[in-house]
Parts: structure tokens; C-alpha cells; sequence
């Protein structure tokens, strides 16, 4: 009855399916196998200039391409592999995003090829249950009561996004805010937060003013004795503070703000406590290592990236609310929540600026189910002990010097060889350049108050202390080269 | 040198991915060999009450669960192909989401698990370039010049957020809106538009008033003769109107505002002008078609979903702009971007609200570049004349009502049964709740001014004119079991 669609064949899918499974197997075993340094049988990223990738890919997409498809599949795969910056090397230390399991990548294949769009729960009705299996079982980790629920979206930026709406939804009243006069709004949130905060309150509008920047102490952490001078000071200027957003942990260097001290000016001030949990919610995974998110269930929400600890691929993010009443209430544009049917909590786009969504639960779900939450506990403990082992190393070596003593698992550190009196900052860039172009490791920089400082975070779970010190050992080689000390 | 971490074992994923690859492709074998109608082998959706997957699934997941990985993640899979929407049986008939193409599947899996962020260059080199790839090879179609440029985000509500934050820049040459006593702003935008401009609206904190709805003609279409008076209005309550957003094509029926006369409007006022094309865009891709999209080359902004007419998985959108140097200022937070060196262009970080980011351009390269560009245009020429086919059918016959002709592949019609003297709406409502529990087709409904309507949208190239004629004798057996009449 239904026409042919040649692109749908079944047995040209099972053939290209398993071919680039094949390939994907033995490029995971080169990972495997490679011992980080200079080396090491696969590089951990082969940089290449964007001239030479654009050369390379210029010709216009044709409308019948000569071979077929499948060999023209499997080329492209062959340059992805060969120009990805390869997470699953042990010699990966860069941005905070897991090399995630194969388990869940799969998954990713299940929901793209499903596609069940979610927005309503006849568009993925398991999806849907599952993902709020998820959310429950995250939630219960964070110690939010059962009355708690959220969402997931696409992103920590999107998710913090959505975590100041309801807070401007909460806190107002009323989402028709900007047009009557009011006072205008700002959040307060400390001096080495994500940009992605003040672009949060760039997007609603709130102007430069709108982001009141606590600083930090020596640690990093938010002073947070200096919230009600600085609350003052806000409203004094004709400011409306609704919320306090506390990092834990900051992207810089990991530090966690005292969610203890901020939940109790939060209180006392009857203010919303958002906390950005991108990186460091997924302490709450851990016992050994949790005290850092200590009254983090007072939050009224936390966002979570379950790409950054939790080993599945990007973009997996939860928002959750310690009364999930405020999920529903986000982007309500009418009392319409009032009277909600039984329905509605299923109808997940209702909750989310986005309309269709991936199956974000789906993924994350299936890798808990199918590996046991254990495995990701043990991660945490483990990444979170070899950047303290890390710090430890580095305090041992005269010639290093350690930014900021590690609570997760990201550790800033600079290199100052012995006998050297030039300018460190511009000696970090050029060591990071060195290491990077030859392929050794994959590790980046941040500027801190302190100066410039090389940036590890140690993602993978097959980083070992001995790769830390082979990258010690690469960077002095490199200064060594640079400084032409030999 | 590393230590070993089983869930990374490469062995294991091949056998898992080998034998997930073999039980999606029979499931595409059974799409295939599905005849739509009652005694489909498959039901195109088996409704299940939330309550009975919430009870299957109801298990707190565990620390260390019973039996291996693969059998539980198998286990899993078995259970989403039962319970998930078919959008690959041409019975599927329902929301604009794409069936999509098993190659495009296949690259999701592969960007999922090298996972590349793509924030900045070196977490996507390869992933960088072929989403330029891929907005450039859009532009042209869209007919822009070479001086454009563009983005990809999560999703069409993203994706206009963003096409109306670069509008909000543009316009006021300044991101720290909302905060010093200028006019409050708004956009016009076809009463008929998605809830997501409103909601962007909304995000942006402009109030109920800063969207102002033009009426729609008979074919729910923007009654552009209005805009003066309309803009004139809004001008002396105070508002200022920066852009009209014109739909390319509307959700509920498919129709296209005319966007010759939107641009002349927008020329003379000195507006800018999005065009909201998540789902029309894809006719730039026909010559056949192309028509009612006369004028997109004038638009400032063009948002363009290729999860809907494009055969590839949500979420993957794009954000078109006529000048590219608005894809860089978008987020801007200072004036930096007049200081771009050469690399900020493939630092993509700074254009979307997202920061770490899906592999989104590589999908839609991968299946553009496997299969050819010509059968993506035949997919929009196919489902397009298939509607147009079925619009036919429909007035042929007696018993259903046509609510507007289509000019895509949407169609939406009522049934009015021989005889039939009761309320049409409500039946239309049972109808479609009959025919979805039934399992035989998957539709959905829309309310319009006409009243409540039958909602159609003909996403899959296997759907043909018998399957179409088969679900009209499906709802008449629907109505004449539901009226008794026999």
C-alpha cells in the first residue's frame, strides 16, 4: 500500500549500522590503548587549522553524489574520528564534558531514529516516564522532599535560563513584568559565576545592573558576608533583587559556594535560592565527597548537566525544583496552571522553552539502568581522589604551583621552572599551545586574579596519577624547549 | 598506564551497538511491511496510560542491578519501540516531526558518544566546519547573499528567541535594554503564529502587550493591509514595534503570510523582519514549491527547523541571518565583537545561548552528504503534492469538510457524516480519540475560528493516497460506530 523510500532500507541500515559500530568498537580500543605523552599511537586532538578543514570540505553539497551511500557514510566517519578532540583518551584533561559510555550513546541512536518529540506524552510516552524517573531519583540524591519535580532541557545556559524565569515568575507574581513601571530586577551571584548567568539576565532584559557580582575570597568562593551591604546598596539604587545564585562549583576553578550562609540570607531576605550545579551537582552521587553541596536542599531549584560528571553526551540537563509546583508555572502565560488536569504533568512542553525536545531522560535513564547507579558514584569518587592526589603531586614539585586547593575534580596550576624570572602569563599560553599542538594532551587555561593558569579537569575515568605526572613531565620538556634550557 | 573501566569496554559496546543495530533494523522492516488501518500489524501508536508506565517502571534504579548491561539495555529498547509513537509507519500522519533518515540516526551516535562540545573550535574542529557547511548551502537556497551567516541551536523556540535578541540588538544598538525608561518594545507578528514567539516575548520580559497580533484572512493568513494602522497603534500606547515576525508557514494550518508585503512594510518602517519558517523553510529546497516563500531573501532572520520537512532528528535548527555580522552580536555582552580576530567565527560559543553544544550541523551533513541533496527536495515535493492529492479527496467528497487548501503538507479537515445534525466539534474529538486508540493511524486536531478540526500532517515519504483514503473509511467506521448508525 505505502510506496518505497530507498533511504529506509532495513538492510542497507543493518549494513552501515554495524559496519560504523565496528569502527566506533576499535576506535574505543585505540583509546584504550593509548598511553598519553608525545608518543602516543593517537593523538589526543590533531589540531588542524580551520582553513585547511574548510579547504578540505568546500565542495558544495551535490544532488546525486557519485558511490554510495554508505562508503560516502563511513568516509565522513573516518574524518570525525580522525579530527575529534578524542574525551575517551586518557590524556583528555580539558573542558568539563564526560567521555561518555557507549551505553548511552547508543541510546542516542534509539531516540534520534524514534525521534519522539515529547512535547505532548503521546509523542513519547515511556520517554516521558522515564525522564521523570530520572528527575525523581536526582532529586532525591539533592535531599528534596517528594512534593519536588523539575524538567530537562538543553543545556545548563538554557537550564539556568529557565531557573531565573520561575524565579522572576515566583518572586513577581506575575510574568508580565518590564511593561508597568516596576522597579527593574537583578540577581545576585558571585564574581566568578558562568557567563552564562548575566546572559541569562541579558536575554530578559534586566541590563548590566541586573547582575549584582559578589567577589570572591581567596578560594574563590562568594564572600558571603558581604550579601546584605550588597543587597542594600541595590535596592538603594532602585534595584529589585529576586535571587541568589550560588555556583557549585564555579567553572574557573571548582570552587563551591557556602550554600549554608546563602540559604540562610536568602531566608531572612525571603529571596529565591537558585544554584548552578552544572558541574558540581553531581556530587550528591557521591557520600565521600557531598559535604561540598551541604544546604543545597534548601534550593528552590539547582540545575545539573548530566554530560559534565555523569558520563552521558551533551546536552542532558535537569532543573529541579524543591516544590515542583514551580515547574508547571514557568512559562505559564495564563492562570491556565490553576487547572491543570491530571495531564498536564505529562505534557512536558508545558515546562520547557523548548516545544519539541530530544528524549534527554531517555539517554541518562537507560545508563543508570543498565550499568547501576554505582558506576557513576564510583566515578565521581574516583575523578574527584585523582585531582586531590593531582594537588597533592603538584604541591610536592617546586616547579608548579597549585591555584586553588581541589574540592571536584578541576585543578589550576601553573609551571615555573627553576631559575625562571620572565613573565609567567604569557610562559602558561605558550606551554598550553606547545602541549596541545603535539597531540600529547588535551588540557586548556583560565584567567584568574591571580594571573594565567593551566586548567585540567579530569574527566575520564581512565586518567590515572601516572598520565598527571606524564603530563608534568611533557610540560617541563616544553619550557625547557621554549626557554631553550638544555 | 591507564587504568581499565568496563563500561568503556570496547568489545561490549560492539556486541551491544551490533545487536541494537539488528532489533532497529527489523522494527524498520515492520514499519515498512505495515498496511495502516485496524489490522496494521502495527499499531502506529499503542496508547498507554501514564499510570501503567509510571507502575512498569515505578522501581528505584538500582546501585547494582540484576543481570548483564546488554540484557537490561535490550530489555529497554524492547520496551521503547512498544510504547514510542512510529513515525516510520505510514499510518503516522500527526505532529511535524520528522520520521528520519537511519543514516542520520547513525551520526547521532556517533556524536554522541566523541561527544565534542563545540563551544569553541578546538572541542569540534571537524563538527565546526560542516555546520558552516551547512548553513552556507541553506543561505543559497534561501536565496541571501554571501555576506550571510548563521547559527545552529536547539530547536525553532531557541531558534526565534534568538532571530528576536538579535532583532532586540539591532534595533536598539544596545543589549542593556529594560533598564533606563525607554519604551517598552514589541513585535506584530499573524494572530495564527506558534505560542513561541509569544513565549520569547515573554522571556524577554516585554509583557502581554509587547506582542501585537495582526488578524488572519480567510486562508489564516497575516492581513498585511493592517500593519500601518496596527504599528500606528502600538506606537501611541507607547510601545516600540522593532520587527515583524511572519510565519513561513503557520502551525495550526500551513498557511504562509505573504512576505513580499511584510518586506515592503518592514522596509518602509525600518523594522526588521523575522520570518518563523521551523517548518515552511524547507521549501526553499523545491523548485516546485518554492513559491509561497517569495521574498524570504528580503528577511533580516530566518529560522528553519530540519527536524521537520528535512528527514533528520530533533533538535536541529537553524538561525539565518541576511548580514552575518548579526550572528555575532547577538549575545554580545560588549563591544568586543568589533575586535573579532579570525578564529571567532569558528568559536561558535558566542553565538547561540547554548555553550557546550550537540554535533547538530554533522547529522544534517552526514545525510545530506550520504544520500544527495536532490532527495531531500523530492521529500518536500512528494509530501507536498501528496497533501495537495489528498485536499482533492477530501472535497470530492460529501461527508468531509476542507478547512483551508494546503500549500504545504499540512491538511486539516472535518468530518460531517451523512445526515449528521449534532454538535461537529466534539465529534471530531472522539473521532480522533477513537482512531488513535485504535492503533490504525496517528492524527492530531486544532481548534480554529471554523471550529474544532481533524489536523494532518503528511511527514513520511512511504504515506500515500491509499493510505490516506484508508484512514477517511476509517473515520466514517469511527463515526457511524460512534452514532449508532448502521
Amino acid at each position: 500500500m505505502a510506496r518505497s523510500f530507498e533511504p529506509y532500507d532495513a538492510e542497507s541500515f543493518r549494513a552501515l549500522g554495524r559496519a560504523l559500530v565496528d569502527r566506533l568498537a576499535d576506535y574505543l580500543t585505540t583509546c584504550d590503548e593509548a598511553e598519553p605523552g608525545p608518543d602516543s599511537s593517537l593523538p589526543v586532538l590533531a589540531v588542524t587549522a580551520p582553513a585547511e578543514l574548510e579547504a578540505a570540505w568546500s565542495a558544495t553539497l551535490s544532488a546525486a553524489p557519485e558511490g554510495p551511500p554508505a562508503e560516502r557514510a563511513l568516509a565522513l566517519l573516518d574524518a570525525l574520528l580522525e579530527h575529534s578532540n578524542h574525551l575517551h583518551h586518557p590524556g583528555y584533561v580539558g573542558h568539563q564534558i564526560a567521555p561518555p559510555l557507549p551505553t548511552a550513546a547508543l541510546f542516542e541512536l534509539v531516540g534520534s531514529l524514534l525521534n519522539n518529540g515529547m512535547a505532548v506524552y503521546e509523542m513519547g510516552q515511556l520517554q516521558t516516564v522515564l525522564e521523570r524517573r530520572c528527575l525523581e531519583w536526582f532529586a532525591e540524591r539533592l535531599g528534596f522532599p517528594e512534593s519536588s519535580g523539575g524538567l530537562m532541557t538543553s543545556g545548563g545556559s538554557l537550564g539556568n535560563l529557565t531557573a531565573l524565569l520561575a524565579a522572576r515568575q515566583a518572586q513577581t507574581g506575575n510574568w508580565d513584568v518590564g511593561s508597568h513601571g516596576e522597579p527593574p530586577l537583578a540577581v545576585m551571584v558571585s564574581a566568578d559565576s558562568h557567563y552564562c548567568i548575566a546572559r541569562a539576565v541579558q536575554v530578559m532584559g534586566w541590563g548590566a545592573e541586573g547582575v549584582v557580582k559578589v567577589p570572591v575570597d581567596a578560594d574563590h568562593r562568594m564572600r558571603t558576608e558581604l550579601l546584605p551591604e550588597l543587597h542594600d546598596a541595590a535596592t538603594a539604587k532602585g534595584r529589585r533583587v529576586i535571587a541568589v545564585v550560588a555556583s557549585s562549583c564555579s567553572t574557573a576553578t571548582g570552587a563551591f559556594d557556602d550554600l549554608e550562609a546563602i540559604a540562610d540570607f536568602c531566608s531572612a531576605r525571603e529571596l529565591w535560592l537558585h544554584v548552578d550545579g552544572a558541574h558540581g551537582a553531581s556530587h550528591a552521587l557521591s557520600e565521600k565527597h557531598r559535604d561540598v553541596l551541604r544546604g543545597i536542599e534548601r534550593a528552590d531549584s539547582v540545575v545539573w548537566d548530566a554530560h559534565k560528571l555523569a558520563l552521558v553526551p551533551a546536552l542532558i540537563t535537569a532543573v529541579l525544583f524543591r516544590d515542583a509546583r514551580h515547574a508547571a508555572r514557568t512559562f505559564a502565560q495564563e492562570a491556565s496552571y490553576l487547572f491543570e488536569d491530571d495531564m498536564a504533568a505529562y505534557d512536558v512542553g508545558h515546562r520547557t522553552l523548548e516545544c519539541t525536545k530530544r528524549g534527554l531522560g531517555t539517554t541518562l535513564y537507560a545508563a543508570l539502568h543498565a550499568h547501576g547507579t554505582q558506576v557513576f558514584t564510583d566515578n565521581v569518587d574516583r575523578l574527584v581522589d585523582l585531582a586531590q592526589a593531582f594537588a597533592e603531586l603538584l604541591e610536592r614539585s617546586a616547579d608548579f604551583e597549585l591555584a586553588v586547593s581541589p574540592r571536584t575534580n578541576i585543578v589550576c596550576f601553573r609551571h615555573v621552572p627553576t631559575g625562571f624570572e620572565g613573565d609567567l602569563d604569557p610562559l602558561q599560553e605558550r606551554l598550553r599551545r606547545a602541549v596541545v599542538d603535539s597531540g600529547a594532551f588535551y588540557l586548556v587555561q583560565t584567567r584568574l586574579a591571580e594571573g594565567q593558569f593551566l586548567r585540567t579537569t579530569l574527566m575520564n575515568p581512565r586518567t590515572s596519577i601516572e598520565v598527571l605526572e606524564a603530563l608534568l613531565g611533557t610540560l617541563r620538556a616544553s619550557a625547557a624547549a621554549e626557554l631553550r634550557i638544555d
